[in-house]
């Protein structure tokens, strides 16, 4: 091999917003992601499982004025073949811009309606921040072809069982569930449903969002002649009269005691809007189809305070929300929040074929679900180190590694030692960096007699935590077994710590 | 919003070398990679999860003098920070390279030595074939820090087991084991040890590499003055004596009945070269070690004709191979031949740290392995489509998605149809489709009669297709049962067909 020219070394370490996931941070995940996937096919629901590469112009983000194409994902140009410039290709941002490819490409082979779900990494070529990386997964569910309100219900409903087939328990979670139609009706009313209102309503729609922030008094100055913060700056208001603000501020506050009072508020507040009512007639059946699937309010309710996305769905939206407590990075204690939603979206299969195409689905956001259960104390983080069988002796590799071959084949986990014998503290060291509950220990002396020595790990910790000499000696965490008796004795202590 | 500027629709497709995965293939891949994770879990390994993006020096290809990193790799530079320039980032090609990375950043906080296992998909930036694609799964174990040929043995008992777990029977794959430092001794012995023999090495390698194509004559030329081929051209030979080819043909051909007789004929060909008695010591010490874990000949045998990608391992190498024959696509019998391998390296952590860190591993090609079991009919393909509760009355979907409710929470998969109802052979049509094992109908006469009809549509379709009258006569396959029974036949129907 000709000698290569010289290259500083490489520092070791991730690209800036990427992140390695390490033992039980993986296999929690994937636990969940099954638990999930498992409540997904109940349902009905196929997998799907496409690339991380498609072609920029099949999501939707392709410039064609400009040499690269715009920020927010990951691109390049393949290179070119013959004299036909290279096609670009990206990342996937989501899971929901390939889906429409995919039912786009495949609707000929697909049932229709298509149930489907899809778990993976997603790309994000955005600054990072504390807890926000630039690779991350998603868990969705969709149903493409389904016009009936009945699609968005089912999917309210799966979600609810899902947040309790992963640990969160009735009580501690609430699926809130909103339609754009209805607010698309007080837009109406309230006077701004023109193509010429299209930047007053965007300050209603961003006014809405920022109820928590702003409080009451604030998004009802956003709503009339604008609004003047602490420093001073001054935002413009959408100018609504005080009647039609009304109307709008009614719509946030419309949540009842019950699904049917909120209906009949919002019936009020959207008066003869034909989109008003028929947003008001579909939580009407949502409601009833959930309450015949024994889905009540404690678990999925009408709010209309939801608006997540909403410049994006046309119809049914969804939030589901842990209404349990944690303490903040600074001991505050604060509502957990949002771990999924969605809702109903019509334009994404059109923009390949021209045809609309009614969808509604999904998205449950797995790492916020896993911060969540680990918040309560709700992970599996019990010992899941193996049992470690120690090297006494070198040239008897033979005799540890039919130990560990035989413990194995009982299904528990062990290893032997791998690394350098000399020092038995390092080997036992080692096995506490596991999270070992077992050490197995066969010396020359063990070997004459057909003995093994077999250390109980968790119990020698708390021993040396906390035990008085007395305590001590009553508690031997140290058992001489027959070598016969190793795969029943290191059972029988597993057993203890299960 | 401006009005954007009319780009035509895009066509709805993967890009070239991609594909998307659908329903079974999904899961059945999502099953094999949980048990594979089971088996090196048993065996005290530790998930490990990086990014599928890496910075283009960490993955080792980067080549400052060209513009753009090398082909082979998906790259793109990021957007530059002020003044500096953006890094090169690429999708890493395989978990081997990630690995190395990974355990340079962290190995302060890593055991030593650090087993872990890594699943996931890798892109490579080459002309796609048939069956050839441009991202695909592997599914990889490896320990790092090891030196002992013991750490070896266990990847190689750790292969066997995998195989068994997802269905490969004992007696359909043999394990294989060799070691680069008996080759490296035999070519010591045949006179091709110094630096200025790396060209008659490489042809050698070669030569040994295409064994199963050439034949032993067409080796044994290339060993010597060089090859004509069947279209006269001449490809150049390593120049050996007689004497010399007669050791490396040795060499290939140096397996005997038993790994004790194998190692004893290597032992004689490698002579006095000190590199190639090490080699063959460590192949009786594996040898050694699997025997006493169970593992015998049968399963995992010394086969010195093993040369898998010889340029990059430094020692051990091994190779499962399946023994049974398929059919080809021109319905040909062959061996499947190759779906796992890997070995020993040494070389991957220096380039960030400048230290020699040992280490071994291997590669299970998953899509090989599913291909395989297809092939014998061992995957599950047992109907897995949703029982589906059929609209006969639009009006009525409080009363569909109560029964589907009832079902799912039994466990059962199932689903309301949630197409447009009008058409009722569409709906059992799109049950075919779905695989459905059974349909659910409520009529307005079953409805007054407290009533449903339960159609096993598997029955069905097997009547439709072979019965006589008389049969269809005496199996009726479909039912009429009170509708607070609906979950007992539905079960029982299902039990029929698992």
């Amino acid at each position: 091999m000709a000698n290569p020219k010289k290259t500083p070394r490489p520092k070791a370490e991730t690209p800036r917003g990427f992140r390695d996931y390490f033992g039980t941070e993986v296999t929690q995940r994937a636990d969940m992601l099954a638990k999930i996937a498992g409540v997904y096919h109940r349902y009905g629901f196929d997998a799907l499982e496409s690339a991380g590469v498609e072609k920029v112009e099949a999501l939707g983000k392709f410039l064609p004025d400009v040499d690269r194409p715009n920020e927010g994902v990951f691109a390049w140009q393949e290179d070119a073949d013959s004299d036909k410039p290279g096609d670009w290709l990206a990342l996937r941002y989501d899971l929901t811009a390939p889906l429409a490819r995919v039912y786009a490409q495949h609707r000929n082979d697909l049932p229709t309606p298509y149930r489907r779900y899809a778990m993976g990494p997603v790309w994000r070529n955005e600054k990072p921040g504390p807890g926000r990386y630039r690779q991350f997964y998603q868990c969705d569910a969709d149903t493409v072809g389904a016009a009936s309100v009945a699609a968005d219900a089912e999917i309210c409903a799966m979600l609810a069982d899902c947040l309790e087939e992963v640990g969160i328990e009735r009580g501690d979670y609430i699926v809130r569930v909103n339609n754009r139609k209805v607010l698309n009706g007080v837009l109406e009313v309230a006077g701004l449903s023109g193509d010429d209102k299209e930047a007053e309503r965007g300050i209603v729609l961003r006014a809405i969002d920022k109820l928590d922030r702003l409080g009451v008094d604030g998004v009802r100055a956003l709503l009339g002649a604008g609004r003047k913060d602490e420093s001073g700056d001054f935002t413009d208001g959408a100018g609504l009269d005080d009647a039609s603000a009304d109307v709008v501020m009614g719509f946030m506050q419309a949540k009842r005691d019950s699904g049917a009072e909120t209906c009949a508020r919002l019936r009020e507040l959207v008066g003869e809007s034909v989109i008003g009512l028929e947003g008001v007639e579909e939580l009407e059946t949502i409601a009833d189809l959930l309450a015949a699937g024994g889905y009540a309010a404690d678990r999925i309710e009408i709010d209309p305070s939801v608006v997540r996305g909403l410049g994006y769905y046309t119809g049914p939206v969804y939030e589901a929300e842990l209404t349990f407590e944690i303490k903040d990075e600074k001991g505050r204690s604060r509502n957990f929040g949002s771990v999924a939603g969605g809702g109903r979206y019509d334009d994404l299969v059109k923009r390949f074929t021209g045809q609309e195409v009614p969808a509604t689905g999904v998205s449950i956001g797995v790492d916020r679900l896993l911060a969540a259960l680990d918040a309560k104390g709700r992970l599996d983080t019990s010992a899941q180190g193996p049992v470690v069988v120690t090297v006494m002796d070198k040239a008897r590799m033979v005799d540890y590694l039919a130990m560990v071959a035989e413990l194995r084949q009982a299904g528990i986990r062990a290893e032997v030692y791998l690394g350098n014998p000399k020092n038995f503290g390092n080997q036992l060291k080692y096995a506490d960096k596991r999270s070992s509950p077992v050490a197995i220990i066969e010396g020359d002396t063990e070997k004459e007699n057909g003995m093994v020595q077999i250390k109980d790990l968790i119990l020698g910790a708390q021993i040396a935590e906390n035990a008085t000499l007395e305590e001590w000696r009553d508690r031997p965490s140290q058992y001489e077994v027959l070598r016969s008796n190793l795969v029943a004795k290191v059972r029988e202590i597993l057993e203890l710590y299960q």
